[in-house]
């Protein structure tokens, strides 16, 4: 549906973190009218709730819901249950802070949201160069979830077909924040660490915080994120 | 995963409808360890989530959920929004009974759950032959979603497949109540009205109510659910 001043909508993912809310830039400078979507899914931390709701505000034209989803009643995650977030470095395999079919719940959500909006457009940050290596977050997986929207809806059976972006997927870190930069995204209101402290201050360790923090690194740019003093691995 | 003594473990999605409990009986010969699901999402009524539960609690080793999720924040269906629901018979399109994505958002659910207790299989409930013309209730897109879970998890890329099961699709409302009624489902506490009263009594005149009535006179058999007086269609 275009909205009836011509403006096409989309829904966007936003976690509060780096990469959505470069996503988040980058549909706005598309022309999209958005809707945000966040999640209370019982997340340690509500600091990138927050943020999420600072990144949606500072753009017109953005609508931001924030949508409640117990996944702590599931477990099997250190982000939803009582397992610590390691500290050690990113190694090979999937870490325990692989949240559960995640992406698929958030994107399934997206798809009910953008259908209802008569959106055909659905962007997701994930990435698959600088990322955790969870599997919800590479290319066979984007592509399998656009066929799936395009045969589980009455759109897309009906030939409106949903596209889902995923404009970040092949970008390292360092070149998400360049182009961020680029666009005018203040990366102080976004977070990223998996255990910050109870002011959203970053732990420096986990592995979210090392990407983001070679991110920089690699995009000659200071993070302005705040850490916890002495915890900062050097990057 | 199989629990600590020997019996594989199936996430059920369980609406307290007819399809749903039918396939629970079958799931449960089958021999699973069963986790059934269901959802507070923002359903006209509160009665089938009352007779999930009864159903539930009919069989030993069944551990039942409710999960709220709130689906009216999206709108769209006469069945979470201020549309009315039709009650003057089964058309050929897509009804506005529709909820945008809905067995995708209850597919991924249940995933994550099934992910998290180390269960790999999970039953739904889906019917393609006597049925509201739901575009995820088809055997492609049960498919697809298939191909879906195994792409977006851990388990599904470290080769701990996923399967799921649609016992129903491919019959007849008719049949799935004569093999429920063989392997002992208690129809009498099952609900499929889009609209029923304070009481869970059927109005006899939407989709569902016409549906089951139909299947239940195919069957041979009463239908024990209760309706408000003079509405029945006459099947």
């Amino acid at each position: 549906m275009i909205a009836m001043d011509g403006t096409p909508r989309a829904v966007i993912l936003l976690s509060g973190g780096l990469d959505s809310a470069t996503a988040l830039r980058m549909a706005h400078n598309q022309g999209y009218e958005l809707y945000a979507l966040s999640f209370r899914y019982g997340q340690r931390h509500s600091h990138e709730l927050t943020c999420a709701a600072q990144l949606a505000a500072q753009l017109p034209d953005v609508t931001h819901r924030i949508l409640d989803l117990d996944l702590t009643v599931f477990g099997g995650s250190a982000l939803t249950a009582d397992i610590p977030v390691p500290k050690d470095g990113v190694g090979d395999g999937i870490p325990v802070t692989y949240v559960p079919a995640r992406n698929t719940v958030f994107l399934s959500l997206s798809l009910s949201w953008a259908e209802a909006l008569g959106a055909h457009d659905i962007f997701v940050g994930v990435n698959a160069v600088d990322y955790s290596g969870y599997p919800d977050c590479r290319p066979q997986y984007i592509e399998a979830f656009e066929t799936l929207a395009n045969l589980a809806t009455r759109d897309g059976v009906e030939g409106r077909r949903f596209r889902i972006h995923a404009p970040l997927i092949h970008l390292t870190k360092g070149q998400i924040i360049a182009q961020g930069l680029a666009l005018g995204v203040d990366y102080g209101l976004t977070t990223s660490c998996y255990d910050p402290d109870e002011q959203g201050r970053g732990c420096g360790l986990c592995d979210a915080c090392r990407l983001r923090l070679a991110g920089f690194a690699e995009a000659g740019a200071a993070d302005p994120a705040r850490y916890v003093p002495n915890a900062s691995p050097g990057a």
